[in-house]
């Protein structure tokens, strides 16, 4: 392998192909246009102003994060619409203050005690969402609290600066490999979206539904009384998704670079300098347990041809099963391994290189500190 | 809670309590003094340079690490003599040779195909250490294989610059609740080092056995045949240590610091910020899986009595049950949480708080590129 990336190969790298990640932000942003729904894609996922800058061109102008810092990040890097999609942070006020004054900022409220509180310390003109528990039961306001629902909407006119903007809601139990599972899920979580706006149209107009996952919105068509799409995960995939059925294995437009260090014949076991704090340690479980799919990597990219498992991982350690029908790789070589979670991979690893090996900078988590005001 | 952490709790952070760390390297270094076995912690853990200087007053100065680049980066902290305690990457050769003619370079050889290139290309002199397997089967030349071990030890005395160091071993199987086995498992390891020692002894002479792991070197005495002790994780400890029984709670010495975003009291359940890309995904499995353990916050640092569980983390919500007998926390209010795997959780953090609330840098994943050459 002759090219520019050859120095990025000597240590684990995250590969990134751009055309790959472009075809799923235009294929996701036709697939919305076609539906007549918004897409704000959720940028928790790169996590990069470079990044960003792709979806502009198919028409992307307002997105989620996952914080204050980071929506601080991407309003640094000219994003003026921004849902903060994580229950509100009330220790963080002054920053949500200072960023709803400088942009379209939205937060989210999944807690009825911290309503009381924002009523009184928001003093910037900012967008409120409920977010709404859809029987995923993680986080947000039950459905089924109707009172609880009117009781925050009503509070938030008490400040005229709060806007109610709409309902976000998230549906996580979509991650199954049982695709006629998430099928249900899906239309469950619809039924209940389109019975809680019934009820809400009573007394509040011109909200919208925010809903999001990218299984959901990678694999149906069909949801009515929601507003907006807010995938993240979509614009790299990974091999999770793949078992979901949400993509195929040329979707995947992120790749370890991961050099080899030993192999053993008998057992045909490949070590690779390449571990849990370069992969993270999500897995899929089932008959071949598996924290990562080996592929061999090319000058222009990487094979989707799948040659081995990453059966676990240690620190820095990659450990692979190597398929019985292909040549085991020597030491010094360099195989490609894709994620099995790309979110968390591209968080431990904290940048990127694309295929002609210049880096591509992202927010990362040791940044936190540095974003504290605007 | 009024003091200079203040700022730092808006935020997941990962506090350091430095008189717990120091009381932990105080206790290893003693005890291996006291069985007269040197001492060379494995900085994987902490890879700070800045905490490092914690270990020189104990006369700590020799280390371990886990790559050429964070061997660059404590050598450009002033560390004289450095083992890379991982199966040698030979792509990295030229920055290996650049550390080897500054400090004294310790390197792995864990398969047989890597030593040609070795004896062909290393320039300056350098410790050549060879890992030995003795069944925890991850990496190594297995101890059973003589033969390879001679052969290894022949080729390195064919370049005068290649100094045969001694054997490393890792045996990473100790790492279990059950205490008997990991007494088993350790005695086994220290039967098969005494009896490759004898075999060793005919044809070499003046190498050393060096050995690590924290449990075992903080739960047994006995190491005959070992001469150098090399643990890691053992400086922070974290509660998969405490259930190996290899430390107590109070000797954890960092906390994540997680403010509390929403509560509901039906279910007993408490969401924080901090998730899967602060704690890392490391669980302890069995009645209560755990990705983390929950402890109350103080302006000294944290309690040790566990209030609640991690039960889930999503990329950036921590999900916690909270014990039935605690009163449940407020949004706005910081809980503290132990992590399961400390190695794993300040890798994905990527720096540090003390407890007057300042910033304690480190090496990083995302500075890989950086340590290309020295």
């Amino acid at each position: 392998m002759e090219n520019k990336m050859d120095m990025t190969f000597n240590y684990p790298s995250l590969l990134i192909n751009k055309n790959i990640a472009i075809g799923n932000i235009k294929v996701m942003a036709e697939k919305a246009s076609s539906l007549g729904k918004d897409l704000r894609p959720h940028f928790k996922t790169h996590q990069s102003a470079e990044i960003g800058e792709w979806f502009r061109e198919y028409g992307i102008d307002k997105i989620a994060v996952s914080s204050p810092q980071m929506a601080a990040y991407f309003a640094e890097h000219g994003w003026n619409d921004i849902l903060i999609a994580f229950p509100v942070n009330i220790r963080e006020i002054d920053l949500i203050n200072q960023l709803a004054n400088k942009i379209t900022l939205g937060i989210c409220i999944s807690d009825l005690k911290v309503v009381e509180k924002l009523v009184n310390e928001i003093v910037a003109e900012t967008d409120i969402w409920i977010e709404l528990d859809v029987k995923y039961y993680r986080s947000g306001i039950d459905f089924s609290d109707t009172e609880g629902l009117q009781n925050i909407v009503s509070k938030i006119k008490k400040n005229s600066k709060l806007n109610f903007k709409g309902l976000m809601v998230h549906k996580g139990d979509h991650y199954t490999t049982n695709v006629e599972l998430q099928k249900q899920k899906h239309f469950e979580a619809i039924e209940i979206i389109q019975n809680v706006r019934e009820f809400m149209d009573k007394y509040s107009e011109n909200y919208i539904v925010s809903y999001g996952d990218t299984p959901s919105c990678s694999s149906f068509d069909k949801f009515d009384g929601v507003d907006e799409l807010r995938p993240g995960n979509f614009v790299f995939y990974d091999f999770m998704q793949v078992s979901f059925q949400a993509c195929d294995l040329n979707n995947i437009a992120v790749c370890l670079s991961s050099p080899v260090v030993a192999t053993y014949e008998d057992s045909r076991k490949v070590i690779t300098y390449g571990g849990a704090v370069h992969l993270a340690k999500d897995f899929i479980s089932g008959e071949q347990e598996s924290f990562g799919k080996v592929v061999r990597l090319r000058s222009d990219g990487w094979d989707t041809k799948i040659v081995g498992n990453v059966d676990k991982v240690s620190q820095e350690h990659g450990i692979i099963t190597w398929n019985e029908d292909e040549d085991l790789p020597l030491p010094g070589e360099v195989v490609g391994i894709l994620p099995v979670h790309s979110c968390h991979t591209a968080s431990t690893m904290g940048c990127y290189y694309d295929l002609n090996g210049i880096k591509i900078n992202r927010f990362n988590v040791a940044d936190l500190g540095h974003y504290q005001k605007i």
